[in-house]
């Protein structure tokens, strides 16, 4: 298995996520840094045959205009992050990675990401939707040419789209039609892109909240392509803590009376979410599964605003009133001062390597069993963290009776 | 079913958490309240056949001087517990329990418990050993027999006793010959009840960090007598916190660097542990929970500390520090403001139903299944929350299974 | 001065901080509790011959039809405030203080104040702004007349009205022809009461965002009138903590990047601020003090929101991020957990004994030294708390200091 | 005014707060920073004549062998302060400033401060206390001929000594025979640092909760030195919020019930602090303001412990208790995360300046204008912070005054 090499597509490749992902893999490549962070160096996912970190590339998509070494400077300075030594020990690394990042689209991306763009990236504003997704496909098909690469996956981790009523045919033929024959997409961004990495054979993990792949005619095409996907919306910091909590409140029958979330950050996906239209895809993602978990509504409210000051730094506050014995009202509070990028990036190098892992049994579809690293996981209820980690314990168990069985894998 | 009683005796028979048990129950009892905070008011506990509220009746062992409703409007005028229709309704409910509150011992109970004690229970100061088991086993015997009770469950919740080294033979023959042939007892005044208890037939539940049956003879004794017993130290706030948020930094391989608790309240339990003889025993269950879910030690810090203005109102300051991805160190922080009373109260509750529903199988010796309820729970390492409430579920369906199998229990 | 008897007149008189006043003026008449809470009770202002609180009367406007006991019942039932003690020992008080309210008006109050209106108010829809303010002036002069109150204290402590762009003359005379003329007011209800107040002889506090009195005209009119006046918007929690925390930074030359402010409560007030139209006034006076202390703008955010299981207890998180000494980035937070109505009580009863007693002096206009009661004091630009107290203090020593020469005061 | 130099003469020399005041000088007379932090910025302490930043050089006592980059290297790698172009381009004046450290003294200092220290301080472990005095004063003394400063002012800096029970002459000659007679000192090392520097004419601040110049014998050899000094213990954080916070509830006449405040951090001084008995020493000046400031005490707990990860990042959780009317309890809590040695570098260099600022104006003895900066303020019972802060702007104004009328200080 030495020999493969997997690519790894990044839209939104230049954003502060994606120079976290590059700068760790490049770290890690390099041996400057330990596993902290990474989900599947954990047993028993370490015992798997994963790809090692050596294999890996990166490219894809952009619309700013840009480069990594110049964004992670931008991010430690701002934010305090990387060390000197990392930053120095990953330069090469990122300048090859450079190479492979090529410009995005802004269909529908709304006036808040198109003032972002590169006159490069703009001076394509009238591109069909049909030329879009041409033109993406053939540089994730390039990519994977030039680099020889056995497999590409295609990782979403742009800013998040403005919320938009999006009715289109549940039958990926007939949307097919629908994009050929207008100028004006009925999709966002985010679906086209998922629509080129599968047209093109690519695995595709949405890990924003934007719609990207989670339409039926769009499940219909991965079935039909034999490709995997997985979304939707990275589970990092104020989520992932509800998905903890609130089954605890549950388990002790004690009431949620109201559950508040105040979010404030200051990276460019903060200054995106201050547009209302952007923030709406956010919010609803953050707060659905409170009732799925609990079994009831409580009032919640949810805010995540812009604080420029704060940079990568995402602080949320939650005040969680409940009532217990005899009427008894009481209250948790958190505190979470957590670094956005950091605190994703590495979730996204497991997403890869396990997707990558998947493949190889030959499974398509939907990836429910990655349900734990997602605040809306596509393709299953299931709300609580324990639970969904338990899911991707049962694959691993699989994976390992499988590979037992059968000497596939890691044993290559 | 219906005409069984179950008797409820309590160590501690008027402190704070007992009141809330007597009020609480009183209170169910009356239709005043409804089953917030009640484990075995949830699916699928309530469909096992547990004993209806109806069922039980209060006694115990106290070492002070007071009574039921005048310790219930201290609580409420302290700490704003209580509606005063619920103090109301329950009144003479409360009356009656009492009528069964008999003299505890102090033997090895300390200074600071013995400066609470009423001059009835000081006069005893030179009862032996075994005349103090012999005396509270009577007295249980009787509360049993004067209300024809089917089951006796006994339940510790008197305040923390001083850390002692306790160094016994691991023969409950020995340990027995050992305490008839000594004036001055090696046990700790929890492990005298918990001999009491057991002699007499009883279970015995530890809601306490005291030593209770915490020894290699008393689980003998335990499986001798043919009785059940579980334990220690009920895990109603911080540490159930703690046992909720290790699993997720665990599975998120966040590395935690150091976890610092802070707790003050400031009812009479709180007035003991400030005896540093007493606090010992507490942080010890407080903490040993990280290393066993980490698998590492992170730096601890425990503190617990009387603040006599916040009455039953324990808070809890908790500050995390750990270590994500490329050495980024982050912080989570948490504020608990619970009332101890409350939370601990339902809890005893659930304990005795389900342990008065073990009985009824014909089990014996320790309840490794009710670990989520404790601390420090006795026959098992498991030490995460969710992990320890699945050990709750299977016990509840392997119950539903026999139940459908053989008809007993709740079909009655 | 025994005799003199003075009348409180509540505008929003049933309302949860008029409610608060009631039961404590009627509580300290009674002797059944302390000072604590009261500017006025503490040295060197409780020798300046401020009336007795046996001297004072409530009387008052309101939308809603209820009752002092239903409401303070009600309010600790949601909010647990007021001992059974109190209630029941203010009951005959609060009685006789329901029986002079009287109808108030709904003019340009908007539709979630309009929501909460009685019939009888309602009924009065078509009222004209004349026969508004020539009505409530009626009421007022009926209670002083009745009771033969040497003074009236009228107080606004109405729910927020709606923001709304005010273009009226600047000169009284003009702009009481303009009401004459006019089926549609100009004016808020606020204004409307501080005029019938003003005519009426009285003096006017407006302890609510709403627009009251702070206008050219109602300033010209008080002066015309010979009557004191003082606002806007009583500083309780959060805003207090600013006015308190932003001088320090300021004196350590620490640079505050950003303060961010979450109000979350859940009384009635809060139920109308859920309305973004009365949100907006209230957000202006609780943002712009930090501007005027610090001497520059750092980004600033407040919310605050209706969370109903709070009830009345308001609840502030505020993160203030801050720069010190070689670019270090720093953080404080604060968690502020008061109940609104109680803070905002004694400050009321304080304020209504410092206008008797500086009438008493034969002053007339704007009262800028009583600016530490306010979140946008008129009159002034002092915004430092400190600086604010020391001004009352000033003015306390000024009447001490006229009392010795002349003999004035608290000796008559 | 422009020739004159001014040595500053740092006890702990090599600390992490003096290595901040390090970087902090340098990097301000290589103009790399800005004077946030810096109190004499401000108006209008900017325009009386203070030094300028380029005349000042460093020299000191360290008992451990080290230099300042390692330091500052080490503080940023742990605590993430210091921006490379800072480090670099300090990096020269540092090496200049290490040419200037000599060993210290152990006397009295206790086994945790011994533990740190090198083999050359270690040898001279028998050095009577005279020897002691007289070798540092040399020390001194050599360091202002070799630079030919005008001045020199010293500042102790060292980690907290243990708490000791000082009974010693109050006549400074009898002191000093004694000093002469003994071989073991009554004395700490920051006494004998502070008669040395007394002794050598130099000005002494004492910044730590180390006894130092607190005692009458020191404050009678001030005097007959006509040298300046002040102190003690920095008040840079959680004290320093209690000086603002507590006038707060004083003026509104809230009850302060309980105050606990507790304090984590992970610097050299944390480590020396968590031996029990250099502890007592600091809790002592951080818990004493309370009581003098709302004139009674409440409940307190002050905590400081020394938790690794942290490193320079002193957290302090602060919970306030209070009542208010009609006895309704309410919380105030703060979460303070403070760079420490970054808060205290700025106030040392400002103390600095101000020191040398009246000794221009001739003056001795202790200077309580400079109250503001200290926990524990010499010569004044003045505990809240906005009167101390009043006590410098007059020190300000007398000195602007002085100016004018006589052309004295900046002018010349």
């Amino acid at each position: 298995m030495a020999e493969e090499t997997i690519g790894i597509w990044l839209i939104g490749a230049w954003g502060g996520v994606s120079t976290s992902v590059a700068v760790g893999l490049s770290a890690l490549q390099a041996g400057l840094t330990n596993q902290t962070g990474l989900v599947t160096s954990l047993a028993p996912f370490d015992t798997l045959g994963l790809a090692d970190w050596s294999q890996f590339v990166i490219g894809g998509h952009e619309i700013r205009d840009t480069n990594y070494l110049g964004e992670a400077e931008r991010l430690n300075e701002q934010s305090g992050v990387f060390s000197p030594k990392v930053l120095e020990g990953t330069a090469e690394r990122l300048r090859q990675f450079d190479r492979h990042i090529r410009p995005g689209t802004l269909i529908n991306a709304g006036p808040s990401i198109e003032a972002l763009a590169s006159e490069e990236v703009k001076a394509r504003a009238d591109e069909s939707p049909i030329a879009a997704v041409q033109r993406l496909r053939c540089d994730i098909e390039q990519f994977r040419e030039d680099l020889e690469l056995d497999h590409v996956v295609v990782v979403n981790l742009a800013s998040t789209e403005p919320r938009q009523d999006v009715r289109v045919p549940s039958d990926w033929t007939e949307l097919w039609h629908l994009l050929e024959s207008s100028d004006r997409s009925p999709l966002p961004a985010s679906s086209l892109y998922a629509i080129a990495a599968m047209q093109a054979g690519c695995s595709y993990i949405n890990f924003t909240p934007s719609l990207g792949a989670e339409l039926p005619a769009l499940k219909e095409l991965a079935e039909r392509q034999g490709v995997l996907h997985a979304g939707r919306d990275g589970k990092t910091g104020e989520t992932l803590l509800k998905s903890v909590l609130a089954p605890m409140f549950a388990a002790r029958n004690l009431r949620v009376l109201s559950w508040v979330g105040h979010n404030i950050f200051g990276n460019l996906d903060g200054r995106v979410l201050s547009d209302p239209a952007h923030k709406a895809s956010k919010i609803e993602t953050k707060d659905r599964l409170l009732g799925q978990i609990l079994g009831y509504k409580p009032q919640t409210l949810v805010t995540i605003e812009y604080i420029e000051s704060l940079g990568d730094w995402k602080t949320a506050w939650d005040h969680i009133h409940f009532r217990g014995f005899l009427d008894t009202k009481m209250t948790m509070q958190f505190i979470w001062q957590g670094c956005d990028s950091l605190l994703a990036a590495p979730l996204v190098l497991d997403l890869v390597r396990l997707t990558e892992r998947e493949r190889r049994r030959g499974s398509r579809g939907v990836m429910t069993h990655l349900a734990c690293f997602f605040k809306s996981p596509m393709g299953t209820d299931v709300a609580d963290f324990v639970s969904q980690f338990r899911m991707l314990e049962q694959w691993a168990a699989d994976v390992a009776a499988a590979e037992t069985t059968t000497g596939d894998g890691a044993g290559d």
